[in-house]
């Protein structure tokens, strides 16, 4: 291919409400231009990384043995209504309603469409286990559609559901997927984690998460120095806390005036922070009062939190019920001495300690030296908390964050669409038999996006080979347009792409400096340059991506280079 | 690939509601599952084809030098305004609203969309021509989905956009994109015609139509036996009129007491029916009332008329109005005569009659004997009406009518889109210019089934290679899991792969008359079958889809036949 004959428009602005680099970079390289709010069109040079991108997931997704359909993007509230997400999916489901006044969605994943064909195309347990994917446009009305392509309301996805008699052939298939996965993510050249993670609205039974690393990343994961272990921060457990020290101090009420966090009260105190509990006041669904505590130096974990029995759907208190129940306002809140009933759910880590502070449930006091089962009732104990680095693994390692941005997700679904939908096969008995499910998705448009938060300089963007709109550019630097060095440039880019790499030619006509930073600014991993003093010595000048200098190579060498 | 790792499943029962027989056969076949109405999934064996139709037209596409790109589905109403399309386009237009209460569509066309891209992206003539392409999934809310995927509201189009300085520019690329079309069926391997057209609702100057050749196409398609020349009927002119004879009869009025029609007319009369005239009665826009003349024997070509000067947007004139303008009611009307002053649009033809027999605006009565000239004005001459078969061509030939389905379509839009969105480039000398616009349409999936409504019989569906999901099936009768047949039929599959054929091996263990049936309904085009006796004798039995008879063949004559 030659850029003549390319529509590449590289710019020099980007616009202020650009704020991830991703997303600067892409629209400075051209890649996307936006149409409206979440919305964009992936230009020329753009859909060619997509489409790279996209090959490999289907390659690797077929060679899994998974089997590629294609499912309408305009799909019926009717079916929607038999799993009731047409109500709990919320203000992402974009509805419509057509000519007739019949009311569909833009599919935002595809549970209850695969599983209304598997119903109608599955019949007996001899057609499974069969694992269905498509590689297809999504559409989830994001609140606050921003970064560009990484959080857009219009996306590519690959999504895969797979359908199973029994659970060992979900387990064996969801393990198939891990590792599709990771040959996906290994073969785009990109540094990612696999982490437990919590299944979140879907639901189902087991899930984990592919993240893309880079510190601009939304997510914090978990690893451990001890072992693979590796979690999304809402999913991450530390070790069990050492067992609990005997009660020493006597309870001593404090004057903390103006002392309305934990910090603040370790600070007057002169103690550690660690000595003080948190106490987070929540209600449940069926207006319970329940006072959450965690350790000062901790977070509640809101995951984790409503997954204790009756929390499900808690929410903040308010204020006014507060008052009521505690008798105080919020900054002097504790479990000693409510003015009502109220059940107390304790962190494992609060749960071990002994001679704690906690608020007094009065204006500008605290309790010191507080111990369970002296001066409260032993309490409701549960991991509440987000984990932090430097915590115990329970491998016995440490604990380590880093971030990440998910680019793929695979779930035990288990059996909770097929029974909403009936999709049953008979069994080896004749019996009629619910399937078990699994899914999994991959961000395919947003893997662009992730791939450059990973990998650029100050220049623009540095591919990996794998996903480059091309592997490499000979760059033609010939102002008198000289045959030789055309013919000569030509020839380079014959033999490059006879040896099977993705090339293409610079044959603009713009100036070094310029075509260069152009370049650079697009990522292409190998450069060469074929100008007139190189062509007199005999060589090229080539240049990796990566590299911080260019060097002067003969053509035998600057193949090596690049076709290895 | 092994057919027990893919999901076939072909059925005996069609639903009462599929009319077309590639609707029935893609429904047979297991190509596509109804979703809702108008919306399919495509299942994995009808997304091999799709994807294989796919394949060759984005070659086709890339080697005519057009460049991909990828608009989004959902587009803002502010966008459709500029151009008045938000209104104009009507019902077929899926309007959306988002969870903010913007206004969207889905995509049906993209013109608006991807000239919203160039009026951002070109700004120099140097940057001109350019060929923008997209295969994209399209929405067209029709009034009546039927036909299955011929006449779906969910589809897959191809659809380019090409930016110009000059018209010339401009025609260039259109003759270079009917080229490429014409590659693209040929490749196909479809009977196809391209036709020239009305520009329609898109507008523009000239446009042409593929159409794929089918008894149970929709259109209705105009040859030649003089020369090349085709047309859609809405576009097809025939001959000049033979000049007019001279007036030979005095006017008479003829008691036609129940005789409304020309043909019951000429009946009664006992006269041929083209000394007939027929009067049709239109209001103009602006409330004009005209009388609009064919032959007896002819019909109105309403997008003829419309092209009329004054008569675009047009519409039949009520009882009411007749009867204010004329003083009768229908089946006596004429030109002679009227209560009020009308205009008289004659078809060339009529024009060209003398001595001929229109309605006498009065009830039960007709006038025989009329001539232009002595008892009515010479009339206003147009070309108004449809060509028929056997009508005498402008190149001497004589006219031919097929029937076709239209696949794609090629316009030149002018300037019409480029105009209303302020699409401009600076011009060699440095001056705004409006960009000229050509758009060039395939419906990919279409294509599908218009090559089923071409090729099939009473077995099932009949591919071309190029389409096939597989070229070639090795079915494998094995009762007894012969450890030697199983190893003749893998060898064989890999020495069809590795002669670059699509082969699949059937061994889904089925008794060979359904294991046939199958392949014969979902249209492989070569079959080989490995069974013990063959192997016994060392040949294979091969029968070509079309063939009415199997041969025994060794394996050099069989990879001879499928990989030439």
């Amino acid at each position: 291919m030659r850029l003549s004959r390319f529509h590449l428009h590289t710019t020099k602005e980007t616009p202020a409400d650009a704020e991830l680099v991703s997303h600067k970079l892409m629209l400075r390289a051209g890649m996307i231009r936006k149409l409206a709010s979440g919305l964009y069109t992936w230009s020329p040079l753009g859909l060619r990384v997509l489409r790279k991108v996209e090959a490999i997931v289907r390659e690797e997704m077929n060679r899994a043995g998974a089997v590629e359909l294609q499912l309408p993007t305009i799909q019926p509230k009717e079916l929607w209504e038999e799993t009731g997400r047409w109500q709990k999916f919320g203000g992402q489901l974009l509805k419509i309603k057509d000519r007739k006044e019949q009311e569909y969605c833009y599919s935002p994943t595809a549970e209850e469409a695969i599983t209304d064909f598997a119903r109608q195309e599955l019949s007996s347990y001899k057609q499974l286990p069969v694992n269905f994917y498509q590689v297809q446009t999504k559409f989830r009305d994001e609140i606050r559609p921003r970064f560009g392509v990484m959080r857009a309301r219009e996306f590519l996805m690959k999504d895969a559901y797979s359908f199973h008699l029994d659970d060992a052939s979900l387990v064996a298939e969801y393990e198939n997927m891990k590792a599709a996965y990771t040959r996906i993510f290994t073969r785009l050249g990109l540094e990612f984690r696999s982490v437990q993670a919590d299944s979140g609205a879907i639901g189902g039974d087991a899930s984990q998460e592919f993240h893309v690393i880079a510190d601009s990343g939304e997510d914090a994961l978990v690893f451990s120095t001890g072992s693979d272990y590796a979690a999304n921060v809402e999913a991450a457990i530390a070790a069990d806390p050492a067992a609990r020290a005997a009660a020493a101090e006597e309870l001593r009420k404090v004057e903390t005036p103006t002392q309305k966090t934990c910090e603040d009260v370790a600070a007057l105190m002169g103690i550690a922070l660690l000595r003080t509990v948190k106490s987070v006041a929540v209600m449940t669904t069926e207006d319970e009062f329940v006072l959450a505590l965690v350790r000062g130096d901790h977070e509640v974990n809101e995951i984790k939190l409503a997954k204790v029995t009756g929390l499900r759907d808690y929410r903040m208190a308010s204020e006014a019920e507060i008052a009521d129940h505690l008798g105080s306002e919020p900054g002097f809140l504790g479990p000693l001495n409510p003015r009502k009933a109220i059940r107390v759910v304790a962190d494992r880590e609060v749960a071990a300690m002994a001679d704690f502070v906690v608020g007094a449930n009065e204006k500008g006091f605290h309790i010191a030296g507080v111990n369970w089962g002296r001066d409260l009732a032993e309490p409701e104990v549960a991991d509440i908390r987000n984990v932090k680095a430097g915590d115990r693994a329970r491998d016995g390692g440490e604990l380590k964050i880093a971030r990440g941005i998910e680019v793929g997700h695979v779930f035990q679904l288990g059996r909770q669409y097929a029974q909403a939908l009936k999709a049953t096969v008979l069994d080896e008995n004749g019996k009629a038999a619910v399937m078990s499910m699994g899914c999994y998705g991959i961000g395919v448009s947003r893997i662009v996006a992730a791939a450059i938060e990973q990998n650029h300089d100050d220049a623009g963007i540095i591919w990996p080979v794998a996903m480059a709109p091309w592997q490499a550019v000979v760059c033609m630097i010939n102002p008198k347009q000289d045959a030789a060095i055309t013919a000569a440039a030509e020839s380079l880019l014959a033999e490059l792409q006879a040896a099977g790499v993705d090339a293409v030619l610079d044959d603009r006509g713009l100036r070094p400096g310029a075509m260069f930073a152009d370049m650079e600014l697009i990522g292409i991993p190998h450069r060469i340059v074929v100008s007139e003093r190189g062509l007199a010595a005999g060589t090229f000048e080539y240049r990796s991506r990566t590299a911080s200098e260019a060097e002067n190579l003969d053509k035998a060498a600057v193949l090596q280079k690049i076709a290895g």
